[in-house]
C-alpha cells in the first residue's frame, strides 16, 4: 500500500488495521472494542471469519476485505486437493460469506471477481491463493485510490466554516475528504450522532476525526434535527451500504430521518459510493437486513430496558433520491437520477 | 387519591411511587433505576431535593410535586421562626428550587401557587407547612382528574389497528390514553424510542405499557422514519414541557426531528398538554436547558466514546406549530394555533 496516504488516515482505517492476511490466518481490527481496545480478531478458517463479520467485529469497507481473505484462506486448506474438490470448496465458502451481510451486495460483487481470479488459477494448474491475494492487493489499492479521488470531490463541497452532519461511520473517502477539507484550512466542525445500538458514530468516526485534529462533537441520534434548526449545520454526509441504479441510498437506520430533517432545513445531503448496484435496479430488489432485537436491547452489555420487553431492529434504511443532492462517485458528484448515464 | 384510576397506571404512574411527603421527608421514586430496580430517594432538606431533580432522579410529572414538597419540609423546618423569618426561608427555598428546571416553567408556577398558600396560613398565623400540603393534595388530585379528562380526548383520537409512535415518557396522560383504547378493544401497538442519553423510553415507556399488556416494542431514535416509510404508524403522541401561547412545543429532544417525520409521512402529531403557558408566548421566549454533555458519552454508566472526545446535549427541542396535528388539553384536542382563545 501507499503510505503517501496516512497523513490522511486515521489509526482505525490504514489497511493493515482493517483486515490482513498472516500466513493463512485473516486477522481482523475489532471495530467493537475501538476506541477502549485497539484489539484484533484472528480468523483461521472460513466459519470463524463469516462469523466475525456476522458479529460486527468490523463494517463498512471491512467485510469484503475479510470475505476475500477467508476465500484466500479456503484456497490454501484445498491446496493439495484436485481442481474439482478446489473449486467445490471455494464455491461452499462463497456460499457460507455471501450470508453474511445481505443487504450489501457490493461483498458479494467482491466475492465473485476473486473466484473468478481463483478458478483461472486452477484452470492453470497455479495456486489459487495466490490469485486471490494477488486480486485482493490490486482491488484494495485501486479501491483507496478511488477513495482518494471521492474524498477530493467531497473536500470541495465543504465551505470555510461549516458545520458538517454525519452519520454511523462513514469510512475511508468521508474522513479523508474532512481531512483534505481541513488540512487545506477550511474551519470545520463535525456532528457525529452516535449511532444506536453499536455506537459507530461515538466510538469510531468521532475519535478517527479526532485523531486527525479535526473539531468533533458526538451528540445522541435524536438531536441532528434541533441543531439544523439553530442553524449548526450546513452539509450533511454519509457513506452507503448500496445504492441502486435509479438512486435510492441503503445505508445504517437512521441515514433516512437525517435526510428527511436535512431537507426540511434546506441542507443539502451527500453520499459516498463507489457506484450503484447493476443489480439493484430500483427499491424493490433492496434485502433490508433486519438482526436481531436482543441488540436493542443492550449498550455495550449494559441492559437498556426489561428482558421480558420487546424490540425492533432493522439494521439499514432507504433513502429515496429527491432527498439526495448527490452522489459523490469516481466520475464527480452525480444527481441521484444520473446514475444509469456512468454505471449502466 | 381516588384508586379508581388503578387499573389504568402502572407502577410508576401511581401518585405514591411519584413522590410523597413521610413526616418531613420527600420520598422520591427513582426512575433512574427503574425498571432494573423499584429503587426510592429520601430527601431530608430543599437542597437534596434540589438536588434529586437535577439529578433526573425523577422527570415528566414528577418534578413540579418533589420542588412543592420540598417548600413543605422548607415550611416545616422554619416553623418556629418570626413569619418574617418562615417568608424569608420559603423565599430562598423557591429560589433554589426554581433554578433546577429552567426550561419547564410549570415547576416555576406551581411553586409561585404553594408560596401564596403559605403566606396567607403565615398571615393568619397557621402552620405554613400544612397550607402547602393541602394546596399539594388538591392541587394533585384535579390533575389526576385533568390527565383523565386529556387521556379519553386522546383515546378517542386512536383507531382499531394503530401503530403509535411516542418519545422519551409520556407520562400519564398518555400511558391513560394508551389504557383506554386497548380496553375498549382497539387492537394497538406502540413503538418507543429508546430516548437517550436517558433511556426513558426503553425504562419507562414501554415496561409501563407491558405492565399493562398492551403491546409495545423499544425502537432505537432513529428508527421512526423507517417505520413511518413501511406503513407502521399511524398516530404520535408526545407530552410537552411546555407549550408557548402560540403553539410551539418543547419536550425531550428528538421529539422535533420525529415531528418533521411524521409530517413528511402525513402522520398526524398529537401533544398532550395541561395547556400553554401564558408567560411563554413566542419561542424567542424560551430557554433550552443545556446539559453537561458528559451525560451525553455514557449510558447507564458505561463509556460510549474516549475521554478526550467533545459532545454537545441539548435537553430540549422546539416543534412549530405547523407540525402539530393538535394540542390535547382538558378543553379538547385543540388546533396549536387556536390556543390563546382558552387560555390567553
Amino acid at each position: 500500500m501507499d503510505d503517501s496516504l496516512n497523513h490522511l488516515l486515521p489509526f482505525l482505517l490504514r489497511p493493515q488495521n482493517v483486515a490482513r492476511y498472516e500466513e493463512g490466518v485473516v486477522v481482523i481490527g475489532d471495530r467493537r472494542k475501538y476506541p477502549f481496545e485497539q484489539a484484533f480478531v484472528h480468523c483461521p478458517d472460513v466459519e470463524s471469519a463469516a462469523q466475525a463479520i456476522e458479529q460486527m467485529v468490523t463494517q463498512g469497507g471491512g467485510p469484503w476485505q475479510v470475505a476475500v481473505l477467508a476465500l484466500a484462506m479456503a484456497a490454501r486448506q484445498a491446496a493439495g486437493l484436485s481442481a474439482d474438490e478446489q473449486r467445490l470448496r471455494l464455491e461452499q465458502a462463497r456460499t457460507r460469506l455471501v450470508r453474511t451481510r445481505p443487504t450489501n451486495t457490493a461483498l458479494a460483487r467482491r466475492l465473485d471477481e476473486a473466484m473468478t481470479a481463483a478458478n483461472q488459477a486452477i484452470d492453470r494448474g497455479e495456486p489459487a491463493e495466490q490469485a486471490i491475494l494477488d486480486w485482493f492487493e490490486q482491488t484494495r489499492t485501486a479501491i483507496y485510490r478511488d477513495y482518494r479521488v471521492r474524498a477530493e470531490f467531497g473536500a470541495g463541497l465543504v465551505a470555510d466554516g461549516d458545520g458538517i452532519l454525519t452519520m454511523c461511520f462513514a469510512e475511508t473517502a468521508f474522513i479523508m475528504a474532512m481531512a483534505l477539507a481541513w488540512q487545506s484550512g477550511k474551519r470545520i466542525r463535525v456532528y457525529t450522532p452516535e449511532t444506536r445500538p453499536y455506537l459507530q458514530g461515538a466510538r469510531l468516526t468521532a475519535p478517527s476525526l479526532h485523531e486527525l485534529g479535526i473539531p468533533v462533537q458526538v451528540i445522541g441520534d435524536s438531536m441532528p434535527a434541533y441543531l439544523m434548526s439553530r442553524g449548526m449545520v450546513q452539509k450533511y454526509f454519509t457513506a452507503a451500504d448500496l445504492v441502486t441504479l435509479d438512486g435510492h441510498v441503503v445505508n445504517k437506520i437512521g441515514t433516512f430521518q437525517l435526510a428527511i430533517a436535512a431537507h426540511y432545513h434546506a441542507i443539502p445531503y451527500f453520499v459516498f459510493s463507489w457506484g450503484p448496484d447493476r443489480k439493484s435496479p430500483t427499491r424493490d430488489s433492496i434485502v433490508i437486513e433486519t438482526r436481531n432485537p436482543d441488540e436493542m436491547k443492550q449498550c455495550r452489555g449494559v441492559p437498556t430496558t426489561s428482558s421480558d420487553i420487546d424490540a425492533l431492529y432493522p439494521a439499514f434504511d432507504i433513502t429515496p433520491p429527491h432527498l439526495v443532492a448527490g452522489i459523490i462517485t469516481e466520475h464527480g458528484v452525480l444527481s441521484p437520477y444520473d446514475l444509469k448515464r456512468y454505471f449502466g
